[in-house]
């Protein structure tokens, strides 16, 4: 069954839903100072063959209503023949009966793309819209001769970069929102849909709503024996702590293996960066890949790790070194003032309260910071870029959540404090932080429309220009839908839901042996964050572009050496604690902090153990890899055999034609 | 070109060869009390055709000479044709110009088998060899029923295990040796004839003496700085250590990083446990390979890791704590003995000797033992069993070397003592060492063949059986060269020269701080190290089996390990250190100790940041192997749309012929 057959049952089958229109996947806005010409320019490549450096998508515009803005907007979508096409050249992969993924042809799906997934059709027309690239005679973006363009840019990130294009996002699919939101708001915590996520957020956020509820199943755990340590004796709190942080030590590793089970199934295992496609933003020269031998932008990779060892890191540390030193001024000046008794109350809150301010402002320019540097090192594919945006942003973020902690702990040594801090911050700053996730993204909808009201008086563009193109029926509910999108905030990644993790992983561990009950928190908090996040992706934010993932990335990372502080931090506190202190009152303060040392030595090496004694891969993952790789090499032997005796026969012919050999 | 014309033409160049005899590869020597009837069997086994559960190898008989004594031995050898069939079926693998390792085929090497390397026949003969196993039928060994088989398993490795057979050996090939040997000994360490030793010895050896060049050569840098200490302050000695430790933290990265290039050019890397044939002497029922799909004996995994967990490791640290207590009992009863001053000298130095003669002893059962858990755990493959023996043998090897110094340096903490120590077990056991590996195998010789020419009584049972088997000729050389070999102790793994190294790598930088000039003590040793093994391995041993590695294996851990216990050592001597104290008298015990505690953290942390910072595989290691990937799966991919294609057309196949699909 070849091409034209396929194309011809694909057209039948369309006659039979006659007028079928393909639904909409992506809205592209452009910004309203922008050229007609330009607009052409962009939808005219999007419309093209393939051959000639199109997409080969199909383009609406969105017609302009009483209540719309005047900007431009138009509606990619692609018919079946198309998603099927590309779904079988990017490789992807669908489970079979026993959860192993094999590669998607053609004939598994005619006569049409159902067993698609919503967030796969996404990554397959995102795709396609960012591999627009500049020809080699494409020098500058028409209508803006100073807006350079090189061979191989991916045009789409030009115009973003250039905010000649508002935004691209992808259009939420009703129908298959309605259906998620139904099963998904009523599940508890570890019995979320996890596969019905998939198929409509994709990878990315899939993977952290199973982190989310993988971890607070978890922490019942340290909850249970918070609740326990109230019946027995403060001093065998040190063996409770000790089995809590074993418990998070070994959580951490059961994860991995989850994580490389998780990633098997969704066939994401084998993603490696010397595979992937290049980030649209990627700057480099267009050549031959020397992996996959495809034209793509090279990058030597030595120039990246220049750039990251000798400036970005140097910077971060610096950074790292600032938030400190604010930190040390804040408690400075705290002390100062506490030297005159006579001042006003609320004087004395003044310090903590500006810390608190400068903190979120010096986190704005950091992220800021750690974007553009991250962005300037040039990483070649998106997981790297992400990787390492997060590495550089998880440092400053330690500092600026424990390092008051650390210094009320270790160096006021005021455990009361320490215990209220810590109460405070995991309760009530939480408990905002949730609020403000549910709620801040309707204020800044409800502003962005009255704003869009507002500004009227542009000229409307779109008389001028893509004449050509299908106007959408007004009364498609496609048309106000991408209208109330347009408005609503962007969901980027998951960094700062990670990032929130993470936070309160440190407050419940980091000091565990002060604050039994910090678990019990933050598992109320958890039930709480999987509902408001829920509801935040299926109602607050525009749809997020689906992402494949194979891992939690750095955030492994990060949790491991929160782990393994809080190993070093509650020795520390054990070695602080007059309860203990007290059992062993023979004991000169020499051996009693090399005791700890030596208690803290022993539990790094079991932590380092259960790291060796735990595979990161199940058995099964292990021997499906293996088989897949033997019959590779296999295939591939076979293969190379077959091509030498194709050049053996092709000597012997008598006109030297060359075979097709590839 | 097919098998049956290769076959012509390969015998078309015996021809040419005139009565070409090809060399004998492996000798295998039958115990003297062995029945003809068992000797025949193997015999037989090992000439017969593959289908029929046969070798198909060339054997010949020993004859029997004056001065031989009376085992039957028998020479096993290949021709070309056989040798390049297997070579083709186990993937031998050869490197292109640009040291990118290739798969072998038939055409590659016709007409003769010269481009196989001595190893890689040996191999490839060991291979069949090994692989002979039991029938479903054969459930004794003919001669003796009370030995039994089951099905699959190694046949050689039954008659070894029962004594039948005294010794297994591959011959010296003594044109590729000569060659070897006038190369190699006026090789200075780090440019030994390493493809040379390879291609005689095998990538495991050859691993051993690139580590070997490879470490000695770093040893160099603290050499150099331990003369350079003589002419600075004794307080600035802390400063060269953490050099030192850095050094070898970041010489132990590199080394990983150069094995799994060596590893890519020996086309060893894709070796994996689940690919690999199991070993002999592994336990299971025949069955279909979950991976490969080839008939093999099957064992599940975690019977090995229960046996593993539950009873080897437990009484492994038994033992560790065991060696401990006799090292305690020895340090007690010589401070005992120092309470009476009157005894005659001789008495005081008795705990410590009788102490090195138990080291001896418990070492040796030690060894015992170990051999037999991880025999009892049943590893599937050769490299998971080494791995796991050396993972047994060296905490134990730790305890014994290195536990009685941290006693002296920690405990009594006598730094002349611990120095004094150190220089002794440097300089004078590691001479010792050397001489004892060049002297003993020659001695061991000597008496053997004393041994030999003695009984001379037992019947010629040669002359009873082995009737149709060609005996060679008794003017060859190979036969005298056999007979003196037989006498040869074998050469079973590099484990006791890695052993050396690492109990030296422990006395230079475990104490580095008190014995700078440790280093060129070690790089002396070394150099003679070098000349001592070529000349063990080209003169004194039997030949060794090529193993193929990929590799250091668990000695790499275990440096790795001991690194990270010198910065613990080596900053608890700086704590010690009365020179470094004298500089900060106003600290408290408590601030001097938490100082070096700090610092100690701050060389692990380094430590980590390298082992992430160096990647294991340098970039064209790594964009080869991921290409190679890339170009399997594109394989497997097509093969797999095209049998899905064949699969289709054979539907419409009139008599519904089945095609052939692999």
């Amino acid at each position: 069954m070849d091409k034209s057959e396929i194309r011809k049952r694909v057209l039948e089958d369309k006659k039979k839903h006659h007028n079928y229109i393909p639904p909409t996947y992506f809205i592209i806005q452009f910004s309203n100072k922008i050229k007609a010409e330009t607009i052409e320019w962009l939808t005219n490549k999007i419309k093209t063959d393939r051959e000639q450096g199109g997409a080969e998508l199909q383009v609406r515009k969105q017609p302009i209503l009483e209540t719309q803005k005047h900007n431009v907007t138009i509606h990619i979508s692609a018919d079946s023949e198309r998603l099927l096409e590309l779904a079988q050249e990017l490789d992807v992969k669908k489970i079979d009966k026993i959860s192993h993924p094999y590669e998607f042809t053609y004939h598994d799906f005619i006569p049409s793309e159902d067993k698609l997934t919503t967030a796969e059709k996404q990554v397959l027309v995102r795709h396609e819209l960012e591999n627009i690239r500049a020809l080699l005679h494409e020098t500058y973006i028409p209508g803006y001769p100073d807006k350079h363009l090189y061979e191989g840019q991916s045009i789409l990130s030009a115009y973003l970069y250039h905010g000649l294009v508002k935004q691209v996002f992808p259009l939420h699919d009703m129908t298959a929102l309605l259906k998620l939101r139904s099963v998904w708001h009523f599940s508890l915590f570890n019995k979320q849909p996890y596969e019905e996520i998939r198929s409509y957020f994709g990878e990315s956020v899939t993977l952290y709503f199973q982190f989310l509820g993988f971890y607070t199943a978890f922490l019942t755990l340290p909850m249970m024996l918070g609740f326990f340590q109230w019946f027995v004796a403060p001093d065998s709190v040190a063996f409770f702590c000790i089995i809590n942080i074993i418990g998070a030590a070994i959580f951490l590793e059961v994860w991995q293996r989850k994580c490389t089970e998780l990633a098997f199934i969704w066939g994401t295992i084998s993603m490696a960066s010397s595979l992937d496609d290049p980030r649209p933003n990627f700057i480099g020269v267009m050549g031959k890949d020397v992996v996959t031998e495809r034209l793509q932008p090279q990058s030597p990779r030595w120039k990246t790790n220049v750039k990251m060892y000798c400036v970005s890191f140097p910077l971060v540390f610096l950074c790292m070194i600032g938030g400190f030193i604010v930190m040390l001024a804040s408690f400075w000046i705290e002390d100062l003032l506490k030297s005159y008794p006579d001042l006003p109350w609320f004087i004395y809150y003044v310090p903590s309260s500006v810390y608190a301010g400068m903190i979120y402002v010096m986190n704005m320019f950091y992220r800021q910071l750690a974007n553009f540097l991250t962005e300037w090192e040039n990483h070649r594919t998106q997981s790297q870029f992400d990787r390492h945006r997060v590495t550089k942003l998880v440092p400053f973020e330690f500092v600026n959540n424990f390092m008051s902690l650390f210094y009320i702990a270790f160096i006021y040594q005021d455990m009361d404090m320490l215990k209220y801090q810590l109460a405070t911050l995991l309760i009530i700053l939480q408990f905002i932080n949730n609020i403000q996730e549910a709620v801040l993204p309707v204020v800044i909808q409800y502003y962005k429309k009255k704003k869009a009201d507002a500004i009227r008086e542009s000229p409307p563009l779109l008389s001028e220009c893509l004449l050509d193109v299908e106007e959408l029926d007004p009364h498609d509910p496609q048309v106000i839908q991408a209208e109330e999108e347009c408005r609503m905030e962007p969901y980027e990644d998951p960094y700062d839901d990670y990032l929130e993790l993470f936070v309160q992983f440190g407050y419940v561990f980091l000091f565990s042996s002060i604050s039994p009950m910090a678990a019990f928190w933050a598992v109320l908090n958890n039930i709480f964050e999987i509902w408001t996040d829920s509801f935040k992706l299926c109602y607050l934010h525009q749809r997020p572009m689906a992402r494949r993932v194979k891992d939690t990335g750095a955030w492994q990372r990060a949790f491991q050496t929160l782990c393994t502080i809080s190993i070093m931090t509650n020795c520390a506190l054990f070695a602080l604690s007059p309860a203990l202190k007290s059992m062993a009152p023979a004991m000169s303060p020499v051996e009693w902090v090399l005791l700890f040392v030596g208690i803290e030595h022993l539990l790094l090496f079991i932590k380092q153990i259960l790291h060796f004694a735990i595979p990161d891969k199940p058995d099964w993952v292990r021997i499906a890899l293996a088989k897949i790789g033997y019959q590779s090499t296999k295939a591939l032997k076979k293969q190379r055999l077959e091509n030498r005796r194709l050049r053996k026969i092709s000597e012997f012919l008598p006109n030297k034609e060359s075979l097709k050999i590839d």
